[in-house]
């Protein structure tokens, strides 16, 4: 279908927006009102920099308050409309979006709507003008579609129909299925908005929460899909009003944008019952979401001095180096299905990736079965594929950028412990079994810290690309400021990431993000068998554990009935224990970080624990920051 | 009265929060149980450390969930409870907060409640230690303080009393009046917090955006009189969960703490009957507010080299030199009854401000009738008085600190134009006189720039130092990032100020906070009576005015009847246009700014006009984005 953005959705003056649009190939944008005013140039000239670019203006927008109730008001709305048509004559548009009205003398009888409306339909009419008219969530009178249709269909004339939100009928949770019985072509206008439930008015809520599809919690795809069967074929368009993306970079989230309207109509498709007739308008369809089988490895980016601390301090983690590259300097640590690759190439990806952010996670790699549908889908949803060689020294696992530039590899999941990618390096067999976290030790999830304003181009990456889902949403407190993160996971948990953020500046997270311009990976999860087994090897061997204060302890005891053995051991390992509703068990610990970079988590989850131990943050985010106290 | 703050309002690890809440002279503090389990050491040393430092812990809390449907629940209770008493024997405190139980089991009747309370009580007691049962707003079924007290009352035991907080009552709009007629000894605690009428959950509402009294919008002086008069004379405390405290600097919060319960008890002893009986703790009776008649000067801090381009930036914007001081590297610029200050001296707060923030506004003053009433007051509400010379060269105008460390002068209201500070300057009587800006030119507001969080310590300042109100919480769009304010004013609106903020680096505020380390004024808006022809005598002078585009005028005549002579002048001169709905217009220009920093605006207000201009706040925003990238 023709995508379009309205400009209020960038970030901005008018002219960057524009590009911005255009440069994420959108087919036209809507021109909204304020962008134009602050213009310094003519509407023409407006025209001319859209034709330039290759944009149609699909509308022209918004129009507020036509309706009236006494006749020299409706003049004066008239006269007021005229106005707009001679700027909409020459920005070169014949659609205009007229939104309920929001006054309180606004009127809400159908009959005197339609005698008005008519009005403003024949007037438009003369002028080849178009009126798209909208139901506002927050509208005095008219907040529903199906009020706005009854407007609509009672004014019964060619230069009147109807605009369709879905932030305006999701967020009210009215039903949007009667929409696919409107007859398509009276549908002038479709705009999409997502948005995260917000316990808020719903005006509020619009106005600094909506995102793009796929980025919120709203089912937008059910919305649509009752657009699609309508009949309705013009653009579908994104409005979106979001503090974020008021200050984010125009160009990256107008390609997050675009990628939300694939997503779209990817999940529309999918949800259309297999013997529904063809849309007018054929609907995106790119390779399916791949089967993801875990996280598969963490490349570390150095240089031959952090080199050599990270490799003592995986070595203190209990980590030993299996292999080593046949031909590059990269050498390969693992225990069970955890591999963590260092990568100490110069003139390298790896090596660019360290002189901009030091001591980082350059990659990550998923396991599939699937390795070039994978990239294939991931391609498809405008993500910029890696063809092999960044540099010259690259390994040649195939991949894709992630939003903050690093890499995500794809990787054939392991043969009996055992990785393809491991032909390329040299293996020590003996130091590939026997190591402390165990045979079966693997990957249970990744924590990426990310700059504020970063969570949702990352949830959708991950959501549209991967086929992801995002899941709870967790307000976390470091003993120096909030943490914020969302958890995502595939259906199956084989795959689970959380990505987290902090918008002051002294907390772990923060000072991870602003020390390295952007962190990336900061928590590296592995799950073991036997926790405590586990952290009383690690601990034998000299590793260091996070000491968790006795207090703690104490409070377990108040608040569980837990046996006075394995009680006894988490206070001695500094182990910390959460238990769900249902009986779930998580047992975790902490191992000292990587300067304020990054650390391993060890967790043992029992009777299907499905949680992250969030209840615990407070007292990890604690320990954590007086042993970097104690460290000074 | 006694001061007590719960720890959780303060950010850091426990010792910060105890070592911040003893430097602002607090008498106790309560115990917040997170912060003791992350401390790693035992109750007995966080006693200890109390002692040291001269802080009585004044209670224990929270206790959650006491109430059970079942014996086996209450036993587990009270077990439970018998843990903490373990705790606070070791930390030395006899007072614990229970709060409402939550649980979707939790009791509603008052018998059942009582019952079980009474054995808690009892238990209590033969520890030494009491109970303050507290309704949550948020509890299951005990919701009010009425409620409570009804479980209270019942239970009818030496060792259970009421612990009451103005957030639970006053964020369901619950009366606290009957509070007044409570017995005052069964009162075992009250709990402080205010916070903004925000459109959201009341456990959301709670758990972010509490803050000080004095810093929100709630009737927290008439909670406190009913419990003053009730006779309670135990602590007043503190108890803030707030976003931004978490992440705030506790030393500076815990003196804005201290500073919001000092005003709290001055507010509460003037809101009293005069024939009141006197409280058992007497109230702070600080020197009443100043009557504020103006702005009265800006400085600004400058190097020889930013001298000059400030005194040329200054002339094109029609100020004249019109005196420089008698022994000092200041000179005075001035028109009507404004004056700018530009301090060119070494050795000077001003350059020492200088070498920290660039050309910035070290100082503002007021005009007041008091200046000894006005700096003692000051000084009674913490802020540090700045005596005579802060260097070795300034100004011997008194001063207090403002809560970014510039300073605020007190000085005396002009006399016939003339303000008695200008006997240290060697005056140009034939500058004074005929400037372009005319004879009554004077201060309307001024513009504040602050870096996120601070907009609470600036509130509480003005309202607690200078007696002014927060009025009207604005949000602004900058073509690059959303920007708040907040306006306050003196009631007779002789002095306005703005304190604006932005959370992202790209808008002007921001850049302005970000490039400077905290930005200070940032416009300067002056009233003239009339504002065309001042502007064309500006224009004629050579005074860039800010253009404004022509597509704003078209949208003015679309939405206004306006006199045709009129706007074309405004669209000649880039002259802004609101009108509110009693009909009040705001006429307003802006000049091109200095760096990113700072600019004036010159404004007209008819008819009783008492806004800023807000829905003009993106067309100025834009038009300051549009000449910023022209100069590039």
């Amino acid at each position: 279908m023709r995508h379009s953005i309205a400009t209020v959705s960038l970030s901005g003056m008018l002219r960057e927006k524009l590009q911005a649009a255009a440069a994420a190939h959108f087919d036209g944008v809507e021109i909204f009102e304020n962008d134009l005013l602050q213009f310094p140039g003519t509407p023409a000239e407006v025209r001319r920099i859209c034709e330039d670019l290759g944009l149609r203006i699909d509308m022209f927008q918004p129009f507020r308050d036509f309706d009236g109730t006494t006749p020299a008001q409706v003049a004066r709305s008239l006269e007021r409309a005229e106005r707009k048509f001679d700027v909409m004559q020459e920005l070169g548009t014949e659609l205009i979006l007229v939104c309920s009205n929001v006054q309180p003398d606004a009127l809400g009888d159908v009959d005197q709507l339609a005698g008005q409306f008519h009005q403003l339909a024949e007037h438009a009419g003369r002028r080849g003008m178009r009126i798209a008219y909208e139901a506002l969530a927050w509208g005095s009178k008219i907040k529903l579609w199906s009020q706005a249709w009854s407007v609509v269909e009672r004014v019964n004339h060619p230069h009147m129909g109807l605009a369709l939100d879905s932030f305006h009928t999701l967020s009210l949770r009215d039903d949007p299925s009667g929409i696919a019985r409107l007859p398509g072509e009276k549908i002038f206008f479709v705009q999409l908005a997502d948005a995260p439930w917000v316990n808020t008015d719903v005006l509020t809520h619009s106005r600094h929460y909506r995102c793009f599809p796929g980025q919120g919690e709203m089912e937008v795809t059910k919305f649509t899909a009752a657009v699609i069967e309508s009949g309705y074929s013009g653009p579908l368009s994104l409005e979106i009003f979001n503090d974020e993306f008021r200050s984010a970079p125009a160009r990256a989230n107008a390609v997050d944008a675009r990628r939300s309207l694939l997503w779209l109509e990817d999940q529309v498709r999918q949800s259309r019952a297999k013997d529904a007739p063809p849309c007018k308008a054929p609907l995106f369809a790119p390779p399916p979401a791949p089967v993801l089988t875990g996280w598969a490895f963490v490349e570390f980016a150095v240089d031959p001095a952090a080199g050599g601390r990270l490799a003592a301090w995986l070595k203190a983690t209990g980590f030993h180096r299996i292999g080593h590259h046949r031909s590059k300097k990269v050498d390969l640590y693992g225990q069970g299905e955890v591999r963590i690759i260092v990568n100490l190439e110069e003139d390298s990806f790896a090596r660019s990736h360290f002189e901009q952010h030091g001591t980082s996670a350059c990659a990550v790699a998923l396991a599939t079965p699937d390795v070039a549908g994978a990239l294939a889908r991931a391609e498809a949803l405008l993500c910029p594929r890696v063809n092999g060689r960044v540099g010259q020294n690259e390994l040649t696992i195939p991949a894709v950028r992630a939003p903050d530039g690093s890499l995500l590899y794809f990787c054939e999941a392991p043969q009996g412990g055992r990785y393809a990618f491991e032909a390329d390096f040299v293996m020590d067999e003996s130091a590939l079994h026997g190591g402390v976290l165990g045979d079966t030790a693997r990957f249970d999830h990744l924590v990426q810290a990310v700059p504020a304003g970063q969570v949702e181009p990352w949830v959708l990456f991950h959501r549209a690309a991967l086929g992801l889902a995002p899941e709870r949403n967790v307000v976390m407190h470091d003993p120096y400021g909030v943490i914020r993160s969302r958890e995502i996971e595939s259906t199956d948990r084989e795959v689970r990431v959380s990505i987290t953020v902090s918008e002051r500046d002294n907390t772990s997270v923060s000072r991870a993000v602003s020390s390295f311009r952007g962190a990336g990976v900061q928590q590296i999860a592995i799950a073991v068998t036997d926790l405590v087994a586990t952290a009383r090897a690690l601990k034998a061997s000299g590793a260091l554990l996070l000491p968790v204060p006795a207090n703690y302890y104490d409070d377990l005891l108040a608040r569980y009935d837990i046996d006075a053995g394995l009680l006894a051991a988490m206070r001695e390992l500094g182990i910390l224990y959460d238990r769900e509703a249902d009986g779930g068990e998580f047992l975790h610990l902490y191992l000292t970080p990587f300067d304020d970079r990054f650390h391993f988590e060890l967790v043992e989850r029992r009777r299907g624990y499905a949680g992250y131990g969030a209840p615990n943050a407070p007292s990890r985010l604690a320990a954590m920051a007086q042993w970097r106290q104690a460290q000074q």
